[in-house]
Order: structure tokens, then C-alpha cells, then sequence
């Protein structure tokens, strides 16, 4: 099994692209003042995070895409599933301010991502592990969205300070 | 060559979530008050000519992964990118009011579109021909943002009325 660098490229420069809605849409002042839990991680975690995230999900997807088995085709749609979702919840949360909503964004997310995890499971087993910390992450972004929307029930009128 | 339903309500889903964010980032009065040509579409005109425009690219990648062809993995990978740029420019234009960065998001959408025109083509003439009518829309797109960028330099310093 080969490893294609343009396929790669391709599937690192959409990741990037999805990334870049977390530049567009960032944490500031309105971000700060919510009321947040003890275990939300600090703001310059994200983008690292993020960074590794990305890589591996485009490792795996260029190990999938070449591999040459019959659960290929299914395993690319759902990655083009999520990482819509992927580029979509920043702009809710951060641009937005609309909680609930950003919850319905990332219960999408989750959901893709389990599914992702399987078909590349299926098709390559590296490949299930390289994404199976993004389903972590996605699980505990997903508490995390949860706990600040029941917290913080006036977050969409509350004004950037 | 049977059509594959379970892989088209992936797509279509993929499409929709993409179409989403014309509806959490619609046009509003900061748009309504920007100088336009007088070729830019009525407002009603976008959700109808989107909706159709995402039925047709939802089934043409569905003929493209069910052909069996050797491109099929390129065509895949090019669709996931061009709809992260889908489902990034109606934050960046309508949710930041940033209109040279939206045309930068416009310009890597139109290239990618290009390059699935092309790709859905070389697999299935078909898909090539359903996908066409998205790439004429883009750059016609693309002409209205250059337009209402160069004619508005103070836009994403304008306050809604």
C-alpha cells in the first residue's frame, strides 16, 4: 500500500479549509465571559489540538482512499459529512453566539465521526485508530458545548464586552 | 449502473448541512443597504437556484462512487473540498461582512469546483454534465462578490440599520 502525497494534499488542504472557520470565528470577549466548567481547556489548546486532529484525520483518509477495498466508497462520504460539520460548528458557536444550535451542529459531528471511525476501521485499521482521538475529542467538545449552553441561558443576547 | 439511495441521502445530507449556513447566515439590512450592479438575483432566487444545484451534485457523486472507475477516489476527495468552501463563504460574507477574504473563500471554491467538474466527467459524462451548471453559478458568484467588494470598501464597518 502506497502512500499518495497529492491525495494527501488534498485531503490536508480540506481539512485546513474547515480549520480555518476557527481563525474566522475565534474565541474573545463574549467567549470569555461565559460561564464555563472547571475542565474547559485553556484557549491556546485548541488550535494545537486541532492542528494534530487534522493531520491524522488526512493520514487516514490517504491510507483509506488507496487501499483498494470495497468499503472505500462509503468511508469517503462520510468524510465529506464530517468535516461539513467540522466547518460549521465555529461559526454557530463563535459567530453566532447560538448555543443549542452549536449542540445540534456538533451531535451531528459526533455522529459522522463514530461512523467514520467504523468504515475506516473497516478498511484499514490504522486508519480507525489515526481518527479515533478525534471522536474523543468530539465527545468531550460535545459535553462541554452542553454544559455552557444550560449554564449561560442568555449567551445570544449577551453583548461582546 | 444502479443508483444507490443510502449513498445519495449521504451526499444529499452532506449537501444540506453545507446549505445550512445560507440559513443561520441569510442576507439582512447590512446586505440590503450595499451598493450592487444591477444583475445581482433577487433574494428568493438563491435558496431555489442552491436547492437544485445540491440535488445535482448530490446525484452526479452518486453515479461518480457507484461507477467502479479507477478516478473515483480523486472525485471523492475534490467534493469533500469544494464543500467545505460551500459551506464557508456564507459565514465569512453574510456572518463577518468580510468581503475580500469571502472572494478568497469564492476563488478556492470555483477551483475546486472546476477540478470536480472535470473529475465527475472523466468517470461519468453524466455526473460531468449535472455538476457543470454549479460551476457557471460559482463563477457568476464569484463576478457579483468581486463587484460588491471594489464598490463597498467600508462594508464590514457598516453597522446594520
Amino acid at each position: 500500500m502506497s502512500f499518495d502525497w497529492m491525495l494527501f494534499a488534498l485531503f490536508m488542504g480540506t481539512a485546513m479549509a474547515a480549520g480555518s472557520t476557527g481563525a474566522f470565528f475565534s474565541p474573545g470577549s463574549w467567549y470569555d465571559r461565559l460561564d464555563k466548567p472547571g475542565w474547559t481547556p485553556p484557549n491556546w489548546l485548541f488550535p494545537l489540538a486541532w492542528l494534530v486532529l487534522y493531520i491524522a484525520m488526512a493520514v487516514a483518509a490517504t491510507r483509506v482512499a488507496v487501499s483498494g477495498h470495497p468499503g472505500v466508497i462509503y468511508a469517503l462520504a462520510i468524510w465529506g459529512l464530517q468535516i461539513v460539520f467540522n466547518t460549521l460548528w465555529s461559526p454557530v458557536f463563535f459567530g453566532l453566539h447560538r448555543l443549542g444550535p452549536a449542540l445540534v451542529v456538533l451531535l451531528g459531528m459526533w455522529a459522522s465521526v463514530l461512523a467514520m471511525v467504523v468504515a475506516f476501521w473497516r478498511v484499514d485499521l490504522t486508519a480507525g485508530l489515526l481518527v479515533a482521538p478525534y471522536l474523543v475529542w468530539t465527545s468531550y467538545a460535545f459535553a462541554l458545548n452542553f454544559v455552557i449552553w444550560r449554564r449561560n441561558p442568555g449567551a445570544s443576547e449577551m453583548q461582546a464586552a
